[in-house]
């Protein structure tokens, strides 16, 4: 595979109500990948949201798509593919780099399953938690928005 | 007062769970500047949000005023006055144009009403709303959240 001086990091999630957390986990992905690094990011589909974890995302997928290419520090947000496959995704965008998340140890697994099976050159770098801030993800969100209701 | 040709934008709202709904009021207020154009973000303060709404935003105010500064089409977020007061705002950032959102007839007023006594050299546009959108404002969120719980 021919590597340019830009390199080219993937990093994907669900992206539902939109946090720091999320900011951040995507501002450490990006910088993985050095100076000039392009970040490309793929959003889960409801569907593969649904299958994994029981239950549709609170924002559709195409909204949840648009807020994340809409910041800073994303060059391009795609939505996942319909089956859901680790090893298309990575030789459809050909990533120097995968970011994952403390909370994405199925999908880092996937990763290392996909490099092993295919022979894909990438380098998976985990990407750590930001200290305790308030509501830096989705779950603590909605819970916080249903206390309040119960109040 | 003097003018560059780079206009400055002044914005403002709660920006509470952000979504498409802010991206597009943020970005058609940017466009009302013309090209090159500065947005300058004033994100509520909880307390000015309490005060006007007998609520306090589910997110707090320094994670929405960074998350509100991570998006591409905003160039500064700065937290509002202690003692909200628009003209204090004005006077201080020196906008050239300050856009008003579809739901904001109240802050419309006040930019009025200061203008009208502090004799502001400032134009106001009102940004229109973006067709219907299912989840494009914070309380549909919050309901839907809420609905989804009850079932």
């Amino acid at each position: 595979m021919t590597k340019t001086e830009k390199k080219v990091v993937l990093a994907s999630g669900t992206f539902d109500l939109l946090h720091l957390g999320h900011v951040r986990f995507l501002e450490e992905a990006k910088k993985a990948g050095g100076k000039d690094a392009e970040l490309v990011v793929i959003v889960a589909r409801d569907s593969t949201v649904k299958a994994l974890k029981g239950k549709t995302p609170v924002m559709p997928e195409d909204q949840r798509r648009t807020l994340v290419e809409s910041l800073k520090v994303v060059d391009e947000a795609i939505l996942g593919l319909d089956d859901f496959s680790i090893a298309k995704v990575i030789g459809k965008i050909k990533p120097d780099v995968i970011a994952v998340g403390h909370d994405q140890d199925g999908i880092e697994q996937e990763v290392l399953n996909a490099i092993e099976s295919e022979n894909f050159f990438v380098e998976v770098v985990k990407i750590g938690r930001f200290g305790k801030r308030e509501l830096d993800s989705s779950s603590k969100i909605v819970r916080k928005i249903i206390d309040s209701f119960n109040k």
